[in-house]
Parts: C-alpha cells; sequence; structure tokens
C-alpha cells in the first residue's frame, strides 16, 4: 500500500463537519467516496484520516488527511485527480506520498486556528458565513492584555464543551495573537498550540470578546483555569469564524 | 403613502434571482414579506419595485428598490426593522423617505457592474460563489486593449442574451476597466454605462477573457457590434462573479 499525505481547503459551510455520520455531508465521506474512485474499489474500503475532526460550518485553510491505496501515483497525478473528482468546496492544495509512519491524527505537533470576528452594526450578507459577527464595541487593547494569560500549559476544563473525549484537558498554547483589520473591519484571533479540545477556540474567542467589551475582568481567563467549569465561561463564538489554519508535524513529515 | 428607496447588498448564491417567481427565493419576495410586516398588512399587498432583476446566482452591493408604506417611519427606524426582519443574506445599507416622483427602475441614469474573475489552477473553495474561474493564462494589457472599445454608445445585439424585453438594443458604457488585484489573484471588471441588457456584463467578460486568451482578435468587439448576433459571442460568464455595484439616479434622488 502507499500512504498519501493530502493537504485540503474547505468552505465548511455546506457540510456537517469532518466526521462521518450517516446520511449527513461531511469532510471526511467526500474525501472517502474520491479516494475509492481513484483507487477503482466499488465499496467504500479506503478510509481517509483526518489530523482531526471540525464542526459543523468551521472552514479548513490547511487541514491534513491520509489514506493508503494499491498503487502508486504521482503527487501531481493525485493532486489532480481529486481536485477533478471532488466538488468546488473542498480543494486539495497538496498531495505528497508519504512514509507510512505518517499518521494524520498521531502525527500532529500542533494546530494553528484562526477565528475572523466582524465588527459592525449589521452583518454583511458575504461574510454571514465565513466570521463570528459582534456588533457592540470592543477594546482591542483589553482583549490583546488578555491573550499572555493563555499561553503556556494549562488546564482548559473551562474551555471544553462536553463530547469531547480526551484523556487530559492539559494543552499548551504556544501563541496567541488578536489584530484588527481595518479594510475587513474584523479582528483576527489566531491561536498556536499543541493541540485543541472540543470547541475551545470558539470558547477561548468567546471570553476574549466578553474581555473586549468589559463584561469580564481582564485576567479572568486566570480565574476560568482555576475553577474547571465550563459553565463558567458561558458562550461559544459561532462556527461560521473559525478556520484550522495550519497543522504541525515533525520535520520528516513537514512539506 | 409614504415612499421609500432603499440601497440593499445582497450574496444571491441562495437566490433564484431578484424577481419573483412561483415557489422560488427571491430578493423581491423576501423584501416584499419584510415591508408588508413593517406596514402590518396582512396580505402581500405593498409591491417592492428594484431598479432591475438579477439573475440567480447574481450579487449586489447597492442594488436600489423602493416601495409606499402607509405611514410615516424614520429613515432610522426602517433601516432597522428592515434588517431586524430580513433573513442575513440580504442588508439594508441605506433607508430614505424620498419624494413620490421616485422610481427605482424608471429613475435610473446608470448602473456600475463588477465581475471578479479568479484566476489560477483550481478553484479556491471560499470563492466559487463570488468569482468566475478562469485557468488558463491571460493577457491583461490585450483586455485593457479592447477595453476603449466597448466606451460609447453602441448596439449590442450580440452582447444580449434571448429573454430581455426592451425596445433598443443600444446602450452607452461610460467606463470600462480590468485590473489585477495580486492579493486575490483576480482580475476586477468593471463597467458603467447607462443601462445594459440581459446578461451583457457577463456575455462582455466572456468575450474579453477570449480576447486575453488569444482565441478573438484584440479588436473583435467592434466587429461583434457590427454582426449583431448573439451566437458569434458564444459564452456567458458564470453569475457567481457577478456584482451590482452601484445604481445611479438624478442629484434630487441621490444619497
Amino acid at each position: 500500500m502507499y500512504r498519501y499525505k493530502i493537504t485540503i481547503a474547505y468552505d465548511g459551510t455546506n457540510f456537517a463537519g469532518f466526521q462521518k455520520q450517516p446520511k449527513q455531508r461531511t469532510i471526511q465521506e467526500t474525501l472517502e467516496r474520491a479516494v475509492n474512485k481513484i483507487a477503482k474499489k466499488p465499496a467504500k474500503l479506503i478510509k481517509v484520516y483526518g489530523s482531526g475532526r471540525t464542526d459543523a460550518g468551521v472552514h479548513a485553510l490547511g487541514q491534513v488527511v491520509h489514506f493508503d491505496i494499491p498503487f502508486s501515483l504521482s503527487d501531481n497525478a493525485m493532486l489532480h485527480a481529486l481536485n477533478s473528482l471532488l466538488p468546488l468546496d473542498i480543494e486539495v492544495l497538496n498531495a505528497r506520498q508519504i512514509s507510512s509512519e505518517f499518521h494524520a491524527q498521531y502525527s500532529t505537533q500542533g494546530k494553528r486556528y484562526r477565528y475572523r470576528l466582524a465588527l459592525g452594526e449589521f452583518i454583511d450578507p458575504f461574510k454571514r458565513n465565513y466570521t463570528g459577527h459582534w456588533k457592540l464595541s470592543l477594546d482591542l487593547k483589553a482583549i490583546q492584555a488578555a491573550l499572555p494569560d493563555l499561553i503556556g500549559e494549562h488546564d482548559f476544563t473551562s474551555f471544553c464543551a462536553a463530547g469531547g473525549h480526551t484523556k487530559t484537558n492539559i494543552r499548551e498554547i504556544y501563541e496567541a495573537t488578536a489584530v484588527y483589520d481595518k479594510i475587513q473591519n474584523e479582528i483576527i484571533f489566531e491561536f498556536y498550540g499543541s493541540g485543541f479540545l472540543y470547541n475551545m477556540v470558539r470558547i477561548m474567542v468567546a471570553v476574549l470578546t466578553e474581555i473586549g467589551s468589559g463584561k469580564r475582568p481582564e485576567h479572568d481567563i486566570l480565574r476560568l483555569f482555576k475553577v474547571k467549569d465550563r459553565n463558567q465561561a458561558r458562550g461559544t463564538a459561532p462556527a461560521s469564524g473559525l478556520y484550522l489554519k495550519k497543522v504541525y508535524y515533525p520535520e520528516k513529515f513537514s512539506k
């Protein structure tokens, strides 16, 4: 068998998330259909493994998946074959034959997420599926002052929705930024970390937005780490603003 | 009765165009539903008139409509009432009570359309509903050399799809531009003219794209004006790239 590492972008609007579910249009099922066609397999024999799930409506700029096919194709042939078979809301950015040691999920070293929060009184119709929206005023400086509290190893229990299946809620955040994009009138958050719990980025954005609007004290994140109680973090920013930007792997698997 | 001039933006992706049609989701019907609710009319008594139709999938950055209601509301109250009732793919940008002389269609002095043509080998999933796409190489200089041929008064019969209902196919183009947006890797066309026939902008973009890819001689537009034959212009660029950007009215109705 020959293993391929595939980097994809997708518009999550019309998908019920990454993971296969009966009678739902999902990224995984859509990819498996294309891969099995390329491999000339009639049944859904070949499975596609992702770096992790994304929820319904969440987008990807650089999700990574792998699968094995019984014959070898050039990277370029694989890229073109997949793009010709996939619907227009999924694009393969890169295809690469890789050692069978590589596993899209278990080899990850980190992930980077982006969150686009549109400001302004009304929702721009062209952004409704591609951003979260905040119509009240927001103090970016207060948000930026809170971001360092996220950096490092913490117990993110307060930032984790029910429904995840993980041994530990301890994760490490390497980088957390928020910048204002004047042309778009958006705040762009980015989070780079070892891994993220279920809904963790969206809960962090909701908490940061409340800090920026004065509804929470500036260092409330430190308190939330201590109390380990999801109910204290309340909101979850909408899926539409969230993008899985990059998945990090050890040097030997990178490209 | 009190007349209102309303400027709206919409994402045309999930609409069957502007004009009401049985059992279809259209801009006109969606607006009429909101307006009749504001006017507290149970039936679809109040009609909404647009500056003109847009096709299924075509977007607007500044479409204009008018309607009459039996009582007066402040401009700001109308703006907020409409935006609170309309779905997220339509946004009211401006609402203004106006003289009953104003008519969204008959008072127009001109229109400006934009067309976004995405380049690159594959279609970006985030652009599939918001641009046309051209994967081959394109000579922008050849396109720019052809654009002045469009300027002025011409018979646009070759650039008009069947299905329009107009007395004459003579229109005047005041401005036609094409620029390359490096960040987006798109060619942005803009056309400003007295009025546009059915599918005229999309046919012009298709012809210009063929000129830019060497499939037509540089001044083929002049020949197309002469032959007055739609079949000679062949293609129609996809609806997804087209935006009604602005509708022009006499000074007294402008704002």
